[in-house]
């Protein structure tokens, strides 16, 4: 029978324990606190043992030793780690199921690997539930050793229509970076909706009862996602004793935990567009802002022109989807791009194929988007597929549409402007770029380059002065 | 009789130099590179001693040295200082005037104290015509010695109305950080010129000479600026041989130096909202991308719908001016957040006043900013100053016509349409982001916070099930 230690018995770790439980693998836990060790003990599982300490923690476990940690990322990890590897031998295996920042753990698969230790950084997505019933594991790390640990990876990781959402990323922190790319298209569909919900009830003038039910029917086509369903669920939800939605309840502030702050980050520092990730991002801060409703009454909202509501969702709807294409293409990209840049020769194919169920951005698409690939990856955006070069035609008049009449309300829509820019600046004939040369080369001296010559050229602008 | 080192005599090095012998400052000269020393050197200008090795410069110079650092950012300097620091004494001045990255000039400024070597890390803008007749100078670094330096910094400094563009911004890498931003306001609004041009080409049917004409009338107003008039001119400027204009002969592809990202993803890092710089820098970035141009026609433009090409220009006019207010106070919004990150007391009001003339930013909104900030420095943005919020409220809805008109012709116009979030971000009564924290706690366990009661608050969503 099959033995793991697990260190970090909160929410997730807890909801892992459990997970391994039911598929009858043993689960040594540990938790610094200890009062939630003695909680899951007094629960009398059988295979659970809960560890005072982390010696007993290892003493436990069959060598080689595999041991998950379900810490907070960060400097808690390292004081962890410092704690835990001058007890273990030669051989034993780590899996970091945090979401931990991708170069930390390149820095340490490196020094434990000078340990003789294994470590795979194993980006985990599903949130509470997901680590409970079958979340998508996203295991990054030494491919020789990848054997040990995969066997007991798929078996708590989701399944889709029975084939496990687990499979080996790549070297180092990959799985890891993965993971943070796919919480920034986790941000961007979020962002997504929230527009959708805003034009909706402003444009569409329709309650949240019938956003609910737009939603859904959204959510039994193409756009089919967990975010959607739960979206569903959260707009029809009553506050029985006081008759109001709860969604009007709810202050108008989002917070964060970084990893849509860093894969904006990242994606600035590879030189690739990934704009509608950090408007996403930029969404969040702004909604907590210092500054925000400080115009309110200043800048009253604009009255904008009527339309038929139906002909709208439709628009709407056709807008929304795009809007997803390009956020999932942002994040593929960028994916492809860290891919050459680091070397780790990631499989987009495998990595579409496990987003599919289990972690928060399950969603249909990504079948449409594991077959694109499955073609060959070698295209140089994803929307350069048939599968999805048809849809942006179908739909980009629709993006126009909805994002030209939601400015005229004054409605703020980072994402979709967004899509539609980053589109229009693909296909654009002109973008402009010529007089920014001819501005540099004015001021700066810094040259440019002819469509009739070859090489770098300084003109003299001001010869005649 | 002033002296002063001078290390690097390249475009901007060499400039610099002229530029304090034209004031009577004797300079002695280094570039590893010889044959640019001997190039001065045989000009025989008084007051210029070329110095063949480091040695040589050290020697030449009374003590304490001033040595100017005009050497590539980055290795470079650290190579320079590695060689140059063992041969200088104690109380020595350096000042480092290229684009270093505030961080490492933080760091410097410690290591070279440690010696007894007083480093500044200043900020310099003008480009090359700056550099000779007078550039904005941005010094940080020590306050207790800035007073060996202040008047020869001010004396080759760009004078407005006769006040020196220079002022102490504050300790550690102040200086090089306010430069920095300084840049990526400089690509915000060199990209909304850029747009403007689009929108000028593509709605108002207008030719080159035609938007020169346009840009030069609103070179006349409240919008003047360097940027602007050098505008006026590139887009006269014809090749005579073959009757086109030269700006129809530039490639459409920019480049950049590397600025407008460290902004961008400083203001991430902040979180701050500068979503104006980042989009100019993703701008450049998507110029060049391998994928531009591959949906041209697969995704043809659509046609706009005609409007009376003088109302559109109005507009437009109100909309740029509006768009560059967004712009700078992003700017200066950002300077202000690290000014209380990093406790650097900078003074904002100093900071527009020295950007007046010299930079490339200079321009009449910068007297503006100065008399805003002159009121006080607590309001939470810049636009909630007087003299700015009613610029907005006058123009807001020219902004939303134009880019919901932009967007319908299919033109790319990530700055005017951020200008339009950002700012309808701010002042919308509603952004959604309840929205977002009712996803977060339903599939991560996140919690919300109500309007109607205290504290962070789980909801049991799925109770029903």
């Amino acid at each position: 029978m099959k033995e793991i230690g697990l260190i970090g018995l909160g929410a997730m770790g807890r909801n892992l324990a459990y997970n391994f439980l039911s598929h009858g693998i043993k689960v040594v836990g540990y938790n610094r606190t200890t009062t939630l060790t003695e909680e899951i003990n007094s629960e009398e599982r059988n295979g659970f043992h809960g560890a005072v300490t982390l010696e007993e923690l290892v003493q436990h476990l069959p060598k080689p030793r595999q041991i998950f940690l379900m810490v907070t990322a960060g400097e808690t990890i390292d004081k962890v780690l410092s704690e835990l590897c001058p007890l273990l031998d030669e051989g034993d295996i780590i899996l970091d199921g945090g979401n931990s920042f991708f170069e930390d753990t390149n820095r340490r698969v490196v020094q434990l690997a000078q340990q003789g230790i294994v470590y795979y950084g194993v980006g985990l997505s599903g949130g509470t539930k997901g680590a409970r019933i079958g979340p998508s594991l996203m295991p990054g790390g030494d491919k020789e050793k990848y054997h040990e640990v995969q066997d007991i990876l798929e078996i708590v990781a989701a399944k889709y229509h029975g084939e496990a959402c687990c499979s080996y990323i790549g070297p180092e922190g990959s799985g890891h970076y993965v993971k943070m790319v796919h919480n920034g298209i986790e941000y961007a569909d979020m962002q997504l909706i929230v527009e959708s919900y805003l034009l909706l009830k402003t444009i569409g003038k329709f309650n949240n009862q019938q956003i609910s039910e737009i939603f859904d029917n959204w959510n039994q086509g193409k756009s089919k996602s967990y975010l959607l369903e739960i979206t569903v669920k959260i707009l029809r939800e009553k506050e029985e004793n006081m008759g109001l939605y709860l969604i009007d309840l709810i202050q108008d502030k989002a917070s964060h935990k970084g990893t849509g702050k860093w894969t904006a980050i990242e994606s600035m520092k590879q030189e690739e567009n990934a704009a509608m990730i950090s408007g996403a991002y930029l969404a969040r801060l702004v909604s907590n802002d210092k500054r925000r409703l400080l115009f309110t009454e200043s800048l009253p909202s604009p009255k904008g022109r009527n339309v038929d509501p139906i002909i709208f969702t439709e628009e709407l709807k056709k807008a929304y989807y795009l809007g997803k294409v390009m956020a999932y293409a942002q994040g593929f990209d960028l994916m492809k791009s860290a891919s050459e840049k680091f070397s780790w020769n990631l499989n987009l194919a495998n990595i579409a194929s496990i987003f599919r169920a289990g972690c928060i951005i399950q969603s249909e698409i990504l079948e449409e988007i594991r077959k694109s690939y499955q073609q060959g990856e070698e295209l140089k955006t994803l929307i350069e597929y048939p599968l999805f070069i048809k849809e942006v035609q179908a739909r980009i008049q629709s993006l126009r549409v909805v994002v030209s009449l939601g400015i005229q309300y004054g409605l703020p829509l980072p994402l979709f402007t967004s899509a539609q820019t980053s589109l229009d600046q693909l296909r654009s004939p002109q973008v402009g770029a010529n007089l920014i040369q001819a501005q540099r080369d004015f001021f700066g001296a810094h040259q440019f380059r002819r469509i009739d010559q070859e090489g770098d050229i300084h003109y003299e602008w001001e010869k005649e002065d």
